[in-house]
This record gives C-alpha cells, sequence and structure tokens, in this order.
C-alpha cells in the first residue's frame, strides 16, 4: 500500500489513540514524532482569546529542532486560565519524556469544546499510549488524521510528492474541519509534514503564503476560533539540495504546499458542517486587493447566499445585496453578475435567464460566481458553502 | 373598537390591498394618506445598492409637505437599472393624482425579491384600488400592517398616547420583518404616524435617535437590506403646542417614540425568520461606546451562539470567542460572562454552575447574556434571536 499520509515523508512517525476526552470513544489524541529532529514552522489564530495551547506553542515553536507535536480533540482547553496553562505545558514535558526530548521541542494543539479543564489523568494515559503506538506505517498516518476530528464526516488528508534539487521530496498534511472556520489565518487545525530540505525561515515564509491561497480562502461560517493552528514540520532528509533561499526550487516547493494545502481547504469545505455543496466565489473590479477579499468574504459569508445556494435557487439578489453592505467601492452602473459562466446581471440591469438552467448550476457540487464591481482592476477570491439545516442540527447539540 | 393603528393618530387614513404581486394573493399594496398634509422624516439603508424605490424617496423626503406614502410587498425593486427609477417615479405620480397631490409629496417603498421589474399593471390597478379603500378605521390601519409583510408570521404594531404641552398626542407604527435584518440604520421598513405638533428637524432629529436605540439594536442575520426605510409622518394636528425646540417636551416626544419602536424591535426579533427565542447581548468594560456596540453585534450575529441559544445549550465558550474574534480591546484576565444572571466565566477563569439551570434560563422566551471585557468602562447592547432549522426552510425556498 502507497503511503499517502503524514508518515509517508522520510522521518516521520505518528499515532493517533482513544484516552476518553470524547465520550463517543472515538481517537482524541494524536502524536507526531521526527526522532532525527524537524524544522518547524506555524501560523495561529489571530483571535484574541487564544487555547492555553497556542500560547505554549507559541513559545515552544521558537526551538531550533522540534522532536514532536502531540494533538487532542474533544478539548480546546480555552478559557481554561492558569490551570489550562499548566496542564497545556504538562502535556509537552510528558511526551517529551517518553521520546527522549525537551519540553519546548514538542508542539501541542488542541480542539473542541471552550471553558473546560482538560480531563489530565486520561491524557496522561492517552499520551503514553500514542507514544506506545508510534509508527511510520500508512495506518499510523491515518490514525493521527482520524485523532484530530471533531464534527468531521471524513478525515481529510493530502500528498505530494516532486523532483526537487536532486532529489524526490515529498509532503503530506490532514486538516479537521468543519465549523468555527473563518478566513483569518490558519482556519482550523493543520499539520503538514514533508522532508525537503528547507531553512526554518523559508518554510515559515511557504507555510503563511500557502494559508493565503488555501485555508485563509474558505469560509465556513466566517467564526474565527481561538485554537485554530497550522504546523508543517520538515525532516530535511529527502536529500535535496539544502534550499536556503527564495530561487527556482523554493518555488517549486512553494507552488507544491500550496497545492496540497488547496487540496485540503476544498476537502473541508466539501465537508463543513452540514454543507452539501460548495462554491468559489471570484470578486473582480475592486478598488484595492483588501477590498476584492472584503466583498469575495461579505458574499461567502452571507447566510440568506448560503440558504439560496441550499434550496438551488438563483436569487442572486441577495449576492448584489452583500457585496453593497460590506462597505467597498463600487459603481451601480458597472456593477455585474454571472454564476456558472451565465450572466443575471450586467451594468447595474437585470438580465433575463434561464433560472432552471442557474438552478441546475448551483446544485452541483461546485460552482464559480463572479462578481464585477466596476470600481477598479483587482481580484480576489474565497471558497464557502451552503448553509442547511444540518448545521443548525449540529451546533444546536454539540455540548450535550 | 379602541384605534392603536396608524390610522389612530388624528388626520390619517391608510389601506392595504392585494393586486397580484404576491403569488400568494396576500396583501401587496399598502397605501397612508394625510390629506390635511403632513410633516415627514426618514432615514434609509446604509448599503450601496439601494432600491429606486428609496432613490425616489430620498428625493422626496425634501418635500416640507408630504401627503401620503405608497408601499409594495414581493419585490424590492432593486438592481432594476433605470427602468426601475422610472416605475417608481410612476407609481408616485399615480398616487399623487388619485388623492390631489404632488408626486413629490409621495414617498414610496418596496421589499421583497431583488432584480425582478415591478409588475407595473398589477401595481397601477392595485394603488386605484387601495386609494378607494382609504379609511381612518382600525382596519385600515390593521390592513396596511398586514400589506407590507413579507415573510412576517405575525403583524407587527405599536401605539402610545400621552399628554403633551395641553394635549394628548398619539403614535403608531408598524414595522415588517424577519430576515435581511442587519444594525446599521433603519432595518426594514417601518412606517410611525403622529399628531404631534413638532417642526420637521425635530421629527427627524427625534426619529434617528430612537432608532440608533431600537431598531438598530437589533440583529437577525446581520444582513443589512438594499430597500431599508423608516418614515414618520406628523399631521400636527393634535393642537399640543408646537415642538420647536429641544426642551422637556420635546424630551417626552422623543421619549415615547423610543418606546415605541423598541416595541417593534422587540416584536420583530420574536417573529425573525425561523426563531423561537430572542436575546439580549449586554457588553461592559469596553474601551469605547464603538467597540463595546461592535463586540455586541459580533455575539448576536455568531451562528454558533444562535445555533447554542436554540439548543438550549449553556455553550458560553462559543461567546466568548465570538468576543475574541471581532476585533475589540480586551483584557484576557479580567474578561468575564454570565448568562441570566448566573457567572459562567469570571476574570478569565472558568466557574462551576449548574449547567441545567442555565439550559432553562436560555430557553426561555427572552433572556440576557452580560460580558465584561475589563478594557475601559463603556457599554451597550444589542438584541438577537437564536439560528433554527427553519431559518434555513424559509430562505433556501423564498425565491420559487
Amino acid at each position: 500500500m502507497n503511503n499517502t499520509t503524514v508518515t509517508a515523508p522520510k522521518g516521520f512517525l505518528a499515532a493517533g489513540i482513544s484516552c476518553g476526552i470524547k465520550q463517543s470513544g472515538k481517537k482524541d489524541i494524536g502524536l507526531i514524532c521526527c526522532p532525527t529532529g524537524a524544522k518547524a514552522a506555524a501560523v495561529f489564530t489571530t483571535n484574541k482569546v487564544v487555547s492555553a495551547s497556542v500560547t505554549i506553542c507559541k513559545q515552544h515553536i521558537k526551538t531550533a529542532v522540534t522532536e514532536a507535536v502531540i494533538v487532542n480533540s474533544g478539548n480546546a482547553n480555552t478559557c481554561t486560565g492558569t490551570l489550562g496553562l499548566k496542564n497545556a505545558e504538562s502535556i509537552c514535558k510528558a511526551t517529551a519524556e517518553l521520546i527522549d526530548a525537551n519540553a519546548n521541542q514538542v508542539l501541542i494543539a488542541s480542539t473542541g469544546i471552550i471553558g473546560h479543564q482538560l480531563p489530565m489523568d486520561k491524557i496522561s494515559h492517552g499520551v503514553i499510549l500514542a507514544a506506545a503506538k508510534l509508527s511510520s506505517s500508512p495506518n499510523a498516518g491515518d490514525d493521527f488524521a482520524h485523532a484530530i476530528m471533531t464534527t468531521d464526516t471524513k478525515c481529510k488528508q493530502a500528498y505530494k510528492s516532486l523532483k526537487l534539487g536532486g532529489a524526490e521530496i515529498q509532503l503530506a498534511g490532514t486538516t479537521k474541519g468543519a465549523g468555527m472556520i473563518g478566513p483569518n489565518m490558519a482556519t482550523t487545525l493543520c499539520f503538514i509534514t514533508t522532508d525537503a530540505d528547507i531553512s526554518k525561515n523559508l518554510l515559515q515564509t511557504a507555510l503563511k503564503d500557502a494559508i493565503g491561497n488555501s485555508l485563509n480562502k474558505l469560509t465556513v461560517d466566517g467564526h474565527q476560533s481561538t485554537n485554530d493552528t497550522a504546523i508543517i514540520l520538515s525532516s530535511c532528509l529527502a536529500g535535496n539540495k539544502s534550499i536556503i533561499k527564495a530561487d527556482a526550487n523554493y518555488k517549486k516547493f512553494a507552488k507544491a504546499l500550496d497545492e496540497l494545502m488547496t487540496d485540503l481547504a476544498k476537502q473541508m469545505a466539501l465537508d463543513a458542517e452540514g454543507a452539501t455543496r460548495m462554491f468559489t466565489i471570484v470578486i473582480n473590479g475592486a478598488a484595492s486587493k483588501v477590498e476584492a477579499i472584503k466583498a469575495a468574504r461579505a458574499v461567502a459569508d452571507y447566510d440568506l447566499v448560503k440558504c439560496a445556494i441550499h434550496g438551488g435557487d438563483p436569487n442572486w439578489g441577495r449576492i448584489i445585496c452583500a457585496v453593497g453592505s460590506c462597505g467597498v467601492k463600487l459603481n451601480t452602473n458597472k456593477l455585474s453578475c454571472s454564476i456558472g459562466g451565465v450572466t443575471v446581471f450586467k451594468n447595474g440591469q437585470p438580465v433575463k435567464f434561464d433560472p432552471k438552467k442557474v438552478s441546475k448550476i448551483i446544485s452541483q457540487k461546485e460552482h464559480t460566481i463572479v462578481v464585477y464591481l466596476g470600481a477598479g482592476k483587482f481580484s480576489d477570491f474565497c471558497y464557502g458553502c451552503d448553509l442547511s439545516k444540518g448545521y443548525v442540527t449540529i451546533n444546536a447539540d454539540y455540548h450535550t
């Protein structure tokens, strides 16, 4: 069996086990380990309220060599005060002891309900279990991907390999959805492994740029989590010529990372809470790049647009309403909109179209909406998904 | 029968009829008339895309004496280009001819689907029907209130009378809900009649202030309509000493208007699309008034909070997450939250509470959430409602 999980790149072990944080009995502790030491880079939530795990991880990411990432699902360790910080530190320390590393060589991430203290007795046992199961097998990578899931119905993984600097390098990643997904830095938990030999600085730049083009383009409910953490680890064992400057090899690496993370972002959109379909909203003719993305996000986050798409309803007026209310510059005499290539509104005038045809387009698994603002020459885009009764069901009952 | 409709204040006639704009056959044209001439003031949407009716109404509100307000539901007359403007003008002209007034003495408002041209043949007939049915009876006022409804399940009316300046003055109002309600100027369609003798300038000030304390405090889905219009008409026939400066009599009038519109705002929250309950979110300890209202709206618009309230789920972490992500200043060591008087989070630490008790509180028809930011001494509040499957059902199928 071909390994396309986080254990595929050379030098990585992983595990995913259940220790009882989740009442369902599903996997809730994931561990990635790089015994030879990895270079690491990370991007975190910009929410002002952050998980204790984020606070600790921000300190540990400064270390030159990282040996492991420990993740728990089922509890966010957020709004847990000083005890929450102490618990996050303890978990890193316990993990470090088991793999013969220093506590600051262990990165940590958490996801789940906010405001509850971690069940430390269960987690202490869970960390031991996870360390004991560490393996480079595809199953171990798969177990890790399952351990980070919350309301996801599918686990999300992506893989790429390419020739670069005289060697074959590999990238693999996994992410968890599927609610509280707002397009602001990191968006959710995401873990990438690679064996490409690359400097820590360039790894950070590549991660930040790739997130800008992928995870940050996705909005499920416009909600920015307190726990968003994206981490990339590089074992540097591929044997490629070390990437130490922004040359052609770096660009190839960055492009591959970009594609890998876009793949993950689209998997998240399609498995968003209650979502049955996704869409790409493209804004053209904006006065600036900032306004282009602002308008795109306004449309993608507009519940009435999301409901219309869920209902297969070509109610394009809601798209224009969203654009008009988000504060960006626009020329109402040039404002235009097309759905799946069908023009529905042009230069401020409604256009006759076949509603059945457009209904069919927006009922597909994916479609693209284009809005022209007529205010400038900038463009940007965003991924969104429909809003269904499923979202309400999931989120009305999540706690209990 | 006591008249508590828009025809209660002296000098007003009204009508509400069906002319076939709505396929359901429900009332879709409303007309208020003040044959002796009224002073009028209005507040409109700040959306950059506006209904042709808003554009025309903004011109006509400048006239010293207003004689009528004509409203249609079932079609927004928005994104309808030059023909839309021509149609809005024609409706004012046709109405004016029937009541022996000038076209610019007729105000106009529309609500309904965006991007469709008005069915002018039906409307021309409808305006004639409405003018023929004008009456000062309570039924006529009721008919008007029904004619402006869209997805509302109940019609919303409020009434007040008070002694002021040597006479009894009356105020009556009606508004329509129930989706695309964002707290930015006007929010929905709202029509107020009064017989208080007051200057046009003070009428405008009183309306703007009252909206700031009522309709602008309400958010159903954070969506700002392209058609929001709030109009107040004063016949000046009550016989009170004319209110021409901001004295004690003005303050009494303004307070009464404030209470009337708060009553209407709460009726809207409780009849919001799919809503089963409402809540008030109070922000204390903000660094500024602007930040206080920003944080309140962030919580009230947060789908995950709205879903939790729908599920009777005391998942307070989502409230804190919303506050943390909206960009306002906060002190994480002082951040606190209570729900219905029960402290759930204090000084950045979770507090043990009885989840069943809090679940019961948030399952009531109304409850109050208080968040302390610890960043200053400013406060503000906002009304919100829960997010249910009903919202999705209504908005996935609205078009077809």
